[in-house]
This record gives C-alpha cells, sequence and structure tokens, in this order.
C-alpha cells in the first residue's frame, strides 16, 4: 500500500527546517508545491505523527486526529505531515484554508504591523474600535457582501456567528410584537428567572440534518447526528424536512421537485401551526456536515416566499458555503432570489465569522447583541488578504471550472464504480458523492491518504470534496489517478473477478 | 474641563505616524510611556474619534462606543485616541489587556514566525494539530494551570469556554447516571427533536448578578441585567442568591458571615429539591459584571463543600478574574480549597479562551466536545509569551503590592468624599468602588476621562478598576491626583458650601 514518489519534489529539497524552527520570510517564498503527492511512512499517522499526538494527549483529547501537521512545509494544496507525508489536501481543515497553505499573499499582510498591533492590543471592537475599523470592515467583509445586506456584524466562529444572527432575530421579533411599548416591569422581573414573558418561548425553526454549531442555541437548530446532540438539553424548536433528493438532480427533476414541494408544504404547515411562535428559519444552501444535502434553486426561492409572508426571518447559514467554493461567492447568489435573505452568516474560510445584514436587524438599544471582543481584527486582516487573492486572480471562477471538470471525470466514474460510489453532485469545487457503505468509506478514505490524498467524509456515507479556491485541473488529474487506483484496489478486495 | 498637560510627552514627540502607517518595530521600541495623561480636545469623543465612529456607524452598532483608538501610539498604561488624547488606561479592553498596550516582548512574539504561520495556516486543532501544538499548550495554558487540573479545552471567548464547560458537564451527568449502558434508541431519536430523555432536561446552577456570557447557554446562566437576556428564550434554570455583603468585609464579617450562611444554606436547598436536576454550579471568584460582588473564601469553600457531597460539579468562572490581577494568578487560589474545582473557565488578559479539567470531564466518545478550530493557535503563542512577561516580571506580585497601595488610599479617600463613593473592595488591582447613584457615577467617569484616566463601570453603581499587571505606584499617583480633582470638582458643582 505504501507509495515511494519517484522524484523528490522541490518542497522537500528547498525547506530544511530544524525542528521548532518555521520558516524565515525568504524561506516561505522558496518553497514551491509539490508536483505530486509523497507517502513515506507505511502508514498514516506515521511515528512522528503518533509520537507527537502521545504527547498532545495528555493535554486534550486527540481522538479524532488524523495526523499531526508540519505546517511550515505544507505549501500551496499539499499539507505536510509530521513525519513529512506530503499529500493533497482536499478537506482543508474543514473546509478553512481558501487560497493555499503558507500563500505569500497571506504571508505578508500577517506580517504586517496592523496585524501586530492587533495581536498585542486586542480591542474591545465596540468599545474601543481602533480608528481605522471601518476600512478594514470594508476590506475584510463589505467588498464581497451579500446582495441587500449592507451591515456586519463581526464575531469569533460560525456557532456565535449563528447564535448571535438567533439574538438579532428574537429582539426583532420581540420589538415586531410589542410595538411602541417599552419592556414591561414584568418582562423585566420574569427575565431574571428564565421565564417569559422576559425570556419568551420563541423558536428557530431548522431543517432535518442540519447543521449549525455545537453551543446549546446553535445545537438546539444542528440536526446532524444524535451524536453531536446527546445528553445536551435542547430548546423545544421544531425541524422541517429537508428534501432527500435523487442525484444527479437533472436525471430525477420530476421526483425531486414532488419532494421539494412536500417539504415546502411541511415547512408552511410547521410556520402556521407550530405551537411555540418561530422568529427566524435558518438553512444551508448545502447541508454540509449533514452529508451534502442539496436542494434546488426553487426550493429555496419558496422558502424565501413563505417566510417573507409571514414576516418571518431568514437566516442564511453560508459558513462552510461561503468564500467562493460553490462557483459564487456566496452560494445562495445562485437562488436568485426577489428579496434577499435577512442575515447571511459566515465562517470557516472567512477566518472569523459574523452575520451580514441590515438596520433592521440592529436592536433599539445599545448593548444587547454585544459581547467584549465581538470578533478578532488580526484574523479579519488575513480575511483583507484573502479577499485580495479571490478577486485579483479570479479565484471563484477558477473554483467553477476546475470544480466543473473534476465533476465531469466523477460522473462517469461513478457509473463505473457503482459499488463504491454513487450520487456525484454539487457545484463548483464543492462537491460530494455517497459511498455504498459507512465502511467502505472509512477504507475509501485511508487507502486514499495512503496514496497522498486527504479528504474527509461528512454525514453516514459521503465524501466531501472541500478543496482551495486555488485548486486546478492538474491537482484534479493528480487526484484522479490516485482515486481510480484505490477504486481499482477495492474492486479487487471486496469484488474479485 | 480641559486640561492641557504642560509638558508633551516622549510618545507624543517619538511616534510621527502617518495616517494608515503604523510603527515599525523600530519605531515601537522607541516608543515610552507618558509620564502623565494629556488632553487636547475640549471633549471625548474628539472629532477624530467622532469621524471614525460616524463612519463606522454605517457598518456596525457604535452606540457602546466610549472613543476610536489609536493603538500605534498607545503605550504601556497608557491608550491613545483618534485625537491624540492620551489617557491613563485603568479599564484596558474590558480587563483583556494583561502587560501593557504595544509591549515589546509581545511585539516581537506577534512578529514571529510561529504566528503569521498559524495566522495563514489556521489548523483545525482536533483533527489536524500542529505538532508542536502540545508544547503551546505547555507554555501558553499549563505552565499556569490551577492546582488538580492538568487538562486544557481550547476554544475562542469566556462565553463558549462556559458553555463548553457546561457541556462537559452534561455529559458527566448522564454517563455517571447512564452507568455502563449505551445510548438508547430512545435517546437517539428523540434528541433529533431535542426533547428527553435524548436532550435531558438538567440545569447548571448559577447565581443572582453573576455573568456568564451572551450566547444561549452562557446567558441562561446570567444574571446580571434584564437588559442582556430581555427577549431571548433561556433555559429554565434554577438561581441561588449570591452574598449582598457589606464592604470593607472585616468590618462587617459578622453580619456578612450570616448572609453567607444563608445563601449557603438556600443553594443547598436548591441543589436537594430543585426539580430539574443540576449537573454542575458555576460560580465567579469576583462577580465582575455584576457589579463587583465579593465573597469570602469561607463562602467558596463552604460551596466545593456542598457540591462535592453531592456530587455536582463545581465549575469556577474565572474569564475576568484570571491571569494575576486579584494577587495570585488564578483568584480562586485564595479560597485554599481541599478539592480543586472541577473545571475552570478563562479568557479577556487570556487572549483566547478554554476550560482547565481533568481527564474525569473527557467525554467516553470522541467528537461529542469538539468544533472545527478549538481556539486560535496564533493568539495562544502571543499567551505564552503574556505568561513569560509574568513570570519573569513577577507582575502577580506587582498587582498585589500596588493594589495594595491603591486601595489603601481609595479607602480614606471614602471617607472624605463619601456622597460620591463607598464600599472600596477587592484584592489586587482588582479593585471597586459604589457611587451613590448611577448619575453620579456617569458623571464621574466622564469627568475622570477628561481628566485623561479612562476608567469602567459595572452593575448599577460600582466603578471597577481592571488595570494591567503592569500597574505601579507611580500610574496609582497619576489617578489619585486626577480622582481628587474630580472629587472636588464633584462635591463643587453638587454640594458647594
Amino acid at each position: 500500500m505504501l507509495r515511494h514518489a519517484l522524484a523528490r519534489s522541490s518542497l522537500s529539497r528547498g525547506a530544511s527546517g530544524r525542528l521548532g524552527h518555521y520558516y524565515s520570510r525568504r524561506q516561505a517564498s522558496q518553497l514551491a508545491e509539490p508536483k505530486q503527492p509523497e507517502v513515506v511512512t507505511s502508514e498514516i499517522p506515521g511515528p512522528q505523527s503518533k509520537a507527537a499526538l502521545a504527547r498532545l494527549s495528555k493535554l486534550q483529547d486527540t481522538r479524532a486526529a488524523v495526523f499531526a501537521c508540519d505546517y511550515s512545509k505544507s505549501v500551496g494544496n499539499y499539507i505536510v505531515d509530521a513525519d513529512g507525508n506530503q499529500l493533497l489536501d482536499l478537506y482543508c481543515q474543514i473546509a478553512s484554508i481558501p487560497v493555499g497553505y503558507n500563500n505569500e499573499a497571506l504571508l505578508k499582510a500577517a506580517q504586517s504591523p496592523e496585524v501586530a498591533s492587533t495581536l498585542i492590543n486586542r480591542p474591545a471592537l465596540g468599545v474601543y474600535p481602533p480608528k481605522d475599523w471601518a476600512s478594514v470592515l470594508e476590506k475584510a467583509y463589505m467588498r464581497v457582501r451579500p446582495k441587500g445586506l449592507d451591515m456586519v456584524f463581526t464575531t469569533a466562529h460560525g456557532s456565535d456567528a449563528n447564535e448571535l444572527a438567533y439574538k438579532a432575530a428574537f429582539m426583532h421579533y420581540a420589538r415586531t410584537k410589542r410595538g411602541s411599548a417599552g419592556f414591561s416591569a414584568q418582562e423585566e422581573t420574569s427575565v431574571m428567572d428564565n421565564v417569559p414573558p422576559g425570556a419568551p418561548d420563541v423558536a428557530i425553526l431548522s431543517f432535518t440534518s442540519g447543521f449549525h454549531g455545537r453551543t446549546f442555541g446553535a445545537l438546539s437548530t444542528t440536526r446532524s447526528k444524535a451524536i453531536h446532540k446527546l445528553d445536551i438539553p435542547a430548546f423545544r424548536w421544531p425541524r422541517a424536512p429537508f428534501p432527500q433528493l435523487r442525484y444527479p438532480l437533472d436525471k430525477f427533476s420530476e421526483e425531486n421537485s414532488v419532494e421539494e414541494q412536500r417539504c415546502i408544504a411541511e415547512t408552511e404547515r410547521i410556520l402556521d401551526e407550530n405551537e411555540m411562535p418561530i422568529a427566524a428559519v435558518i438553512v444551508e444552501p448545502v447541508q454540509s456536515e449533514g452529508g451534502d444535502r442539496h436542494a434546488s434553486a426553487h426550493f429555496f426561492q419558496e422558502l424565501r416566499r413563505i417566510t417573507h409572508q409571514r414576516g418571518v426571518l431568514l437566516i442564511v447559514d453560508e459558513v462552510q458555503t461561503g468564500c467562493g467554493a460553490t462557483g459564487t461567492f456566496w452560494a445562495h447568489e445562485q437562488w436568485r432570489l426577489d428579496t434577499p435573505p435577512d442575515m447571511v452568516t459566515f465562517s470557516k474560510k472567512m477566518q472569523t465569522a459574523g452575520f451580514y445584514h441590515t438596520q433592521k436587524m440592529v436592536p433599539e438599544q445599545p448593548l444587547r447583541n454585544f459581547n467584549t471582543w465581538l470578533g478578532d481584527p488580526s484574523r479579519a486582516l488575513v480575511t483583507s488578504a484573502i479577499v485580495d487573492e479571490v478577486l485579483a486572480q479570479d479565484l471563484v471562477e477558477q473554483a467553477r471550472v476546475t470544480g466543473a471538470y473534476l465533476k465531469s471525470h466523477l460522473v462517469p466514474l461513478a457509473i463505473r464504480y457503482f459499488r463504491v460510489f454513487n450520487s456525484v453532485r454539487g457545484e463548483g469545487t464543492f462537491l460530494a458523492f455517497d459511498c455504498t457503505s459507512p465502511e467502505l468509506r472509512a477504507e475509501l478514505l485511508q487507502l486514499m491518504r495512503m496514496e497522498g490524498v486527504n479528504m474527509g467524509g461528512s454525514g453516514d456515507v459521503a465524501v466531501r470534496f472541500r478543496p482551495m479556491l486555488t485548486l486546478t485541473k492538474a491537482h484534479v488529474n493528480v487526484f484522479l489517478t490516485r482515486f481510480e487506483s484505490v477504486l481499482n484496489k477495492l474492486y479487487q478486495k471486496h469484488w474479485p473477478r
């Protein structure tokens, strides 16, 4: 199973880092992306990874760790582990790397005095904002803002981005209901005991299989897997059915349309009949952790229509889909909505998190949707450099084109190797397929790793592509070669002729 | 009211930054801390601050902003605003600055290749940890770990640190109850609908006036002010009374002891009789947002005793009290507990967040208490440099000594100016006093700002000292001069002879 690449890459020659020392800036700029993967250990994690993880396990839970990384040697689309294995990375820190490891433009930004200043003088952005914070927001977030949303609430990660959006929704709901009346004495008293009317029973409606994070409010809307939720108290918020479509979507358009209509009708019924009033609906453009489940633009148009009709807010969770991988900067652009979503949340490739909104979502009183740091300006400056790269190099278009190329090869492979995988789906490089069993998926992922390609799963049987936007057809060709090799190994093992 | 300092400080001479340009490293090392405050505008925020905030208000809610800052010119204990006002900072980004603005050692760390690497190659720490992550954890967190707790869960901010501790508590509670049995089918099904038994009705008990953050789980334990909680759904978790003590503590020790015993007895009653079972109790060593409310070591010893007796976990929230300001690195060290707390949460001066714990708090299955990033290694590297500074310069001892000096002057001033303030309290520099009315507090804070001292309030009438650990007696003297001047102005205005 071990594969020794014939040629040692320029990376291996160029970076002679000593242990405990990272690259200098000069060294980093000399790093070149490998031409192909190289696996030098007989298993992954190899001995150095295992030693690092064993040491770490005394301090943190390492049972989910795949291997320990040498980020100083990772370049572009290739991640290098502690043993020197260099893997084409199609998972990218759970979709968090947008423009390549050790990207030179990002390195330059990270080494700027502005970043150093915000790292050592951590501001409480809502109380003592840096004088140029507006221009950082412009460059990092507003240049790529979703149409119709002209403000941005900044925070730390996807889970609290969603929670802050929920809080905005609940405050908006209460204001709409309350009208010009102030808080009642009963509200002010009861809220300190966590009971209505001050702490009201109001809901966020989410969809079956959706994932919106793991803090308590977010987790109450997450419906991905039991293991994500077991033993944790949850708000008794309802869930609506998300369409269970058949792929390829165009082939099954008729029955898929019926399924989507069923889900919209049921969602309408819940909005109208749910005992607890619903302030907002949250939905992912692609249910990512839930197994890369898709719905059509029409479904989302209908969802916008039925929420708008009822004055229920629509929150689009673009934590995983945002920042270009689907072939548009925000996946929901592809829905071509008449009325924009009320809030769009983001994180992952955007490096910090937050939600876009309009003035309507700002509470009447200050300090209500608030916290000490309100995000991280150091990370925002890196985001600004990322957006520079994405726009200057037209990387969203590159993701669209490269993804189409990858998909065009996956579709026939799924026919040829139907015993291993099916249901190729997605847009841009935000692609996925289903394996025919969870066990086969685990085997495939491990074999791919030993072939030098790092991939990740989602849901019960899906394998998801979450490459960087810098993925090219050349990388796809490297992947396809290794993938076919693994598919043949699986066939030889499980279905020998 | 405007005060023009006679001498222009070395800061004003040294830093000739152009707009949009920050210091270079050479320039930063030339910056010296001002000898005294200097206020150059007739009001704060001044015209430049107002312009920056007006621009920012188009993108974010700025109603809580005090002024816009020029962090490039802020040095040591002095913050400089967009208009060039240089203020002695005793609030420090809501207690988030430990060792001074533009600290040189921190600057060096922030400009290291390691920080740049983690900024541009953001790792999913639970899946692909950097090979040296264990040693970063050692240097940033384990060197200063609370006695008895040998693991650390890293995350983004105080609110999610508390929530992750709550999740650990709930999983521990369920495991204890479940014994060796696995999850039942009913649990796995019901949890997807957010109902028991999968999503059980279990509680975290918190105290009246406590503050533990603003995400949904944290907010359900926060009991500071109605405005923090109104309109947001909350778990029906109980609250226990926190002692309402009279200050100075030694003068009223007898009646305070009765009050504490009452609160302990009531807490015991809730632990035993609350309808919803209680998995953990969370408490702050000093209720910080709630108005700097204190209790004695004996109270906390009793709290540990009654929780330990019942197998209820004790979580100590050191988000604001941690990192030295109380005269010990962790405030709860001063309780001298026989049995350590089960978890200690931290954030603010520590730059990122997390909780310390033991192996007992690690769930049986991986990926349960989990998220994508699990903290921020760039910030952790800065934390490591902070801990270096704190230990090398013995800054915890400095905070203890400087705080005692400050308190020794505040106590007689409170007697002399009793119409303005009273109830001086606290340890180290983690001090506070109460103003005699909310209006007087607002007036005092604004006058102090115009005298060149930036301070913050908490609760309804408290003014809290949250200086850096680098505060010296010389800074205290600067403060005292300005403070007396303001006190005299307030007397002249409100109680003229």
